[in-house]
């Protein structure tokens, strides 16, 4: 399909979701990088960062406030979920920071402009992820790092290992395949980087995990798969809840989501509401918890 | 089956897999427990530790060296393994450390005799993980620590993704089960704990990540896998080139793991050559990975 071809940093994602997106930060999304961005930052404190896939802008934000000398370029295909990454920011009191609404695809920057070129559950997303790594490694300077992270969805981990759960994971998975995604990205990464032409001696991978597992992640957690599965009321809710406001229109596609996966033929009515059901059961367990792994690669330039 | 009702740490392991085993540390297989063990010290530098399946001995004795002003106790339910345990203890001048013959699940210890009790890679592999959680909550002091670390089969991620490679992953995970084992031990950890009577808040849960990615990494793992498919050239060669000697004797049950495999009709003969081809292929790959997720928790009795 022409437009699974089109990077979309947040596909279908619902506000609950971007509730979730603004829970990370360099420390927790690319904790991977720290070290060597410490090491850059103390050669060249006016070091210059881009982030590709800005999303509600608290990595980017996070990473602005390491950096206090340096810069950072956040990007994102879709310019409306930008708004709200400039108020996180604004919030937050940075200033050396900038959001642009451009494609990984066709980054407008000269080669060899950033010190630092980072993305993180960008390329699970999209159709050609080694394209967009292949610009990456264009617009960073040579003695420079691309870095990403992104997940494998096929690692998903859940207990209790209710049926309709496992559903829900297949479902995932599919959606993502069939929106022109790679659901097993994580352990894809270090192929993608050979595949542009980088050695392997120039790469380091590694493993990372996210999960949700106290009660507070769990209903979190809940609440997200629930609206995923379009309860309008309650996303509207949330968006008061949460006062995520206008820049999460972008989000809104959580509505599509479901519509998308009938047009797939990835399930029922029926079953979307098995699984909303099981989600809510699972919230309500003790002995809940969801893990996932993350690859993690960092390619010296 | 009866015999699987018994705790056996390192079923069926070969000698390169046991290579494997004496990369392991506290640092790397204990990461989770570690802060708690230092603020445990602090207050009483003459800490009681028990270590639950010792091995040969490796995150044992590396527990004895971070707590040198107290003791640690390390059993292995077959005592074949000890004699290696005990020259990896003697081998690093290790004296505050014992090595005894004893099952997890009658722990020849007072109640609350322990600071700290943890096991990695056991409950994965015994028939009632929830029998030996029981036994090492009653050994551990009031205020103590009990910590497991558990791998979560179903996790594991390996690319490229050969058909023989996935097969091979679901043979371990058939003969896992068969044997009595837990696969997704990883994700149970704390239903486990919640089973023998611990509150959800004296529990915290958490996941990590082994992978194998490096060239140097990935020939140790092909090695195992390789060993793994019984062929005792292989392991006789590796004994010498690693001296692992008579130690090593427990071990040998990677001779079995084969026959065990057959007799459970887990697969045939040529099955078993065509993955071991695979990990030599996947072995030589610039892009080969295998990662997997294990499930961490700390019990604060």
């Amino acid at each position: 399909m022409e437009q699974d071809q089109t990077p979309s940093e947040k596909p279908g994602h619902p506000p609950a979701q971007a509730i979730l997106h603004e829970l990370q930060t360099a420390k927790n999304s690319a904790a991977h990088l720290l070290p060597k961005l410490q090491s850059i930052k103390e050669s060249n404190p006016r070091l210059m960062l881009l982030d590709v896939g800005a999303g509600s802008g608290t990595i980017s934000v996070s990473f602005a406030k390491l950096i206090p000398s340096g810069h950072v370029t956040s990007i994102n295909l879709s310019p409306n979920i930008l708004p709200r990454a400039r108020a996180v920011a604004e919030m937050a009191g940075v200033k050396n920071i900038e959001f642009q609404p451009v494609s990984v695809y066709k980054l407008p920057f000269a080669d060899e402009t950033f010190d630092i070129t980072f993305c993180h559950q960008v390329l699970v997303h999209i159709g050609t992820p080694w394209d967009a790594l292949r610009e990456m490694l264009r617009v960073t300077k040579r003695g420079g790092i691309v870095a990403a992270r992104e997940g494998d969805y096929e690692t998903e981990c859940v207990w209790p290992k209710l049926p309709e759960l496992c559903n829900f994971h297949k479902l995932m998975a599919g959606f993502m395949s069939a929106g022109g995604g790679t659901p097993t990205a994580g352990r894809q990464l270090l192929s993608w980087a050979l595949k542009v032409g980088v050695e392997r001696s120039q790469i380091t991978l590694g493993y990372s995990t996210s999960s949700y597992n106290t009660p507070s992640d769990r209903k979190t957690c809940c609440r997200f798969q629930f609206s995923t599965l379009l309860l309008v009321a309650a996303i509207m809710a949330l968006m008061a809840v949460f006062s995520l406001a206008q820049g999460l229109c972008d989000q809104l596609r959580g509505g599509s989501l479901r519509e998308k996966a009938l047009k797939f033929g990835l399930g029922t009515k029926n079953d979307f509401e098995e699984m909303a059901k099981a989600w809510e059961e699972w919230a309500k367990r003790d002995d809940a918890s969801l893990a996932m792994l993350h690859g993690e690669i960092l390619v010296q330039k």
